[in-house]
């Protein structure tokens, strides 16, 4: 197509530019960071802009180039966020290890990342010391944070802070295309290696830019952000580049996500906004009930990764006045995919419906990424919040290909999520299942997810977990596995009548067994191990 | 540099993607249109989508394809809305043709841009009959409203209405190059012939994007906008296109933007958000205090093009709890340079102090475009809120060259505004003078504008207005140019002692005159008219 050509600049969208922009604009905006061994840190998006510049120049004295890997099993602290804009604003790439996955899993990342530096945090030094010799490409390992001189175990690994004390900080952010890779981050999927989301500068920036506005996070200067997600979570969901870009004041937990910890920085640092999964918030919901300490100046938490409980949404509401945003998202969606803030069409039907949408789904369509559910031909579906289809997405901040290079989304930029859901003609989805958590019983799908929150329901039961088995008739049928609290005994007849005023009948488990329910790296139901136990 | 690329979707940003998004995710959300001589017209984002694919079809019908120029000659309605998506959204360019410049200047830019097209509202017909002889590429003369049928003089034009009502909607937006050019919008440039800037598709969208940030317009989807800024100055701020990517309600005044119609306007449309030049808003701010009408839903004004008068910002909060937000910017930014809204920094030095930056510097920093302020040899000044300087800007969404191919940016990427001002530690930016309009005095700079509006402030005067003369030994002295207001008549003495309280001495003019003060077509002080004419 012969195009006549804007005379607009064309200036590439880099990480490095949302640093400066702060540093310039926001420059006495404060960052607080908890540190491992180490008392409170605080400093400023100026002073956090000349360490990074001061760790680019040190890791340019390490060999490091553009493209180069460098990983990092780290908390989130201050250091990582410098990790965050001085290695991809140099031009290499940060590969954010989980240090939660297992030790062949954490080996096989950084390996597969082909990465010749990894920076630990100090807590994280025994792990590291099971790894090394694991880690055949690694050149450098450097601590972030103070080493135990005393331990005589230590092997010769860099310190953080020397490097940075060598340098004056006087280095120039390059510019290159915006399409070069940026960080790379690790699916957890429980099936099969972690596979390589590898986002660019320009995925990044424009994830930021879309995190801030009112559809989603909605920040102001005045906002004062936790990230409870870690770093080494699709980039804690991108707020350490969105609070920048918003001049907010910036809180870092380190690896102190209980409930007591989360309850003090937020009182005494005055966060106004939080995010993460619902298990946190669980803890720090007991802990402020049972201590009878207040939320401070807290006004929204987001919570993904899970569905959100419904008492849970209510509780930071009616007793606390806190607004739950839910979100869906995942690495592949850097990982923006949906919110659940309010529309004006939504309102007009009046405040019952509108709590019952907000509450129930998992949020709605942002701009600058697009979705679609489909039927199992790929025809799409109508948002009628009936028919549940597979999730696609597609969009500036969606994986196209996986690290090195396998395809994710197809030749239309569609990626399948994976998830099976349903959109409302307001917009809002809502997950029904995962793909391979479905069950097909007798040519029609049976909602795992359904099915395990009408069990949870019953007094007695702490976790179930619904898995498809085998049928020579109906293909498959649910079994239905109940952990129970301690100390409690629920019946497979209680469960069993507590189900049947709340599911169809023929979605009914023949089978209900009581065993402990294993979980995942990231505190999700392990359905692969009780695939394979059952 | 040899970078490592990243995997994520290189899906290109196009103006088509807003209103597809909009149409979508916000699909029922209104948009109001006056029109010229037909009853308001109401419809919604969905609709217009469905229109604009019919407008797209329609101009393809005629023979326009990629990177052909389109002008229109058009007043602020959903007609004209739906070419700022069909136009650029099928690949061609969309020139806004400034009906309030002179015959000459007009006849100028459409023939400059080379359209083919040009569409206009009704009655605009009569400055169309006088200009189309002198439009010799012009194919086809299009008619935004409905024929007067009875005119014995009307050309041989096309209807839209008639063009949509042959296209059925069912139209395919093309993906292509996102920095293909979408709007082209000239200067009114008091010096010189206009100068056209080529905005891009990607400009476009990612000014829309900062544009909803809270840092500048800070929009949510329960914002209801009214732009009072044409939309051929500079695409109305980029309202039409920021509404639709926060799913606000638009609400269009056309060309009627006196008192009257803007407060009825406010009143029974719901709107939240206006922005204006301050003249409107005089207008607006006399009507209402003589009907005693109230604002309605009115949250948010934000005003630019010329300095705020202090008591209209002030009136609009204390009597009308309506916060003003300036804004600085112009056709090269797309327009958005700098906003005026709050920050801790400046929160955290007290009410007054905040206040008193907020009413008198025309904004801050926003994430994108960078400024900088430099001396007479090109040397950056520092942010110390006292040294003026010429004011520089870069960013996405600035402009490299002018139409077709006349640098505007140096290698750099710094475009010179012409003005000079100071920047504040708080990064505020304070306009003291354009750079022509500086008087350069024995060596010194004497700002025209705070001499200006030291003098307004004297009772009698209406308009003041200050130009350099030359002079043999301090090289140029003021010149004080006063207009009085109907019936008073200030003395120059009344006016010397006036100015001697609040200037420094070697300010004060030598000379005095009164006289009528020529506006240009945009309403500001005509410089020109008066250096020729003294």
């Amino acid at each position: 197509m012969p195009m006549l050509m804007g005379l607009m600049q064309g200036r590439p969208l880099q990480v490095s530019e949302i640093l400066s922009y702060a540093a310039r604009a926001h420059r006495e905006r404060e960052i607080v960071s908890e540190l491992v061994n180490e008392p409170v840190w605080r400093y400023d998006w100026e002073r956090c802009a000349h360490r990074a510049r001061q760790a680019a120049q040190a890791l340019t004295t390490l060999g490091v180039g553009p493209g180069d890997r460098v990983s990092s099993l780290a908390w989130n602290t201050h250091r990582h966020l410098e990790l965050f804009y001085a290695v991809p604003g140099m031009g290499a790439v940060l590969h954010t290890a989980n240090p939660r996955l297992s030790d062949a899993q954490i080996a096989y990342t950084i390996n597969h990342a082909e990465s010749r530096i990894l920076f630990f945090d100090v807590n994280l030094a025994p792990l590291v010391k099971r790894l090394r010799h694991r880690l055949p490409r690694i050149e450098h390992f450097i601590l972030l944070g103070q080493a135990n001189a005393s331990d005589p175990d230590s092997p010769p690994w860099l310190d953080y802070e020397d490097l940075l004390a060598r340098q004056n900080g006087d280095f120039d952010w390059p510019s290159f295309d915006e399409n070069a890779a940026a960080i790379l981050c690790y699916t957890s999927g429980t099936t099969g290696d972690p596979k390589g989301v590898l986002y660019s500068h320009r995925s990044i920036v424009l994830h930021a830019m879309a995190a801030g506005l009112n559809s989603a996070f909605g920040f102001n200067a005045f906002d004062v952000i936790m990230p409870c997600s870690s770093m080494y979570h699709a980039t804690a969901w991108g707020l350490p580049y969105a609070a920048a870009i918003n001049g907010c004041k910036l809180v870092l937990p380190c690896d102190r996500m209980d409930g007591a910890s989360l309850a003090r920085l937020i009182c005494d640092e005055g966060v106004t906004f939080s995010g993460g999964v619902p298990t946190i918030w669980t803890m720090y919901l007991a802990h402020i009930a049972a201590s009878g300490q207040d939320v401070g100046a807290l006004k929204r938490v987001v919570i993904g990764g899970s569905a959100v409980p419904r008492a849970m949404a209510e509780t930071f509401r009616a007793r606390y006045g806190v607004t739950v945003l839910q979100i869906w998202g995942m690495t592949e969606t850097s990982p923006l995919g949906v919110i659940s803030t309010p529309t004006p069409a939504l309102a007009a039907e009046g405040d019952t419906f509108a709590d019952e949408i907000l509450l129930t789904r998992q949020g709605r369509m942002q701009f600058g990424i697009e979705l679609r559910i489909v039927d199992g031909i790929g025809n799409p579906l109508p948002w009628d919040g009936e028919q549940a289809g597979a999730l696609q997405v597609r969009g500036a901040w969606v994986v196209e290909r996986y690290f090195p290079d396998i395809r994710a989304a197809d030749a239309n930029g569609w990626f399948d999520t994976g998830d099976i859901g349903t959109i409302d003609r307001f917009g809002f989805l809502r997950l029904t299942d995962r793909a391979k958590d479905v069950i097909k019983s007798g040519g029609e799908w049976i909602s795992s997810i359904d099915l395990e929150n009408a069990a949870v329901g019953c007094p007695g039961v702490r976790i179930a977990a619904v898995i498809g088995v085998p049928h020579p008739k109906w293909e498959e049928r649910p079994l239905l596995i109940i952990e129970p609290h301690e100390g409690q005994a629920p019946t497979a007849e209680d469960i069993r009548e507590h189900l049947a005023s709340r599911v169809a009948k023929w979605w009914l488990p023949d089978d209900i067994v009581f065993d402990r329910i294993p979980l995942t790296a990231t505190g999700k139901i392990d359905k692969k191990a009780l695939r394979e136990k059952y």
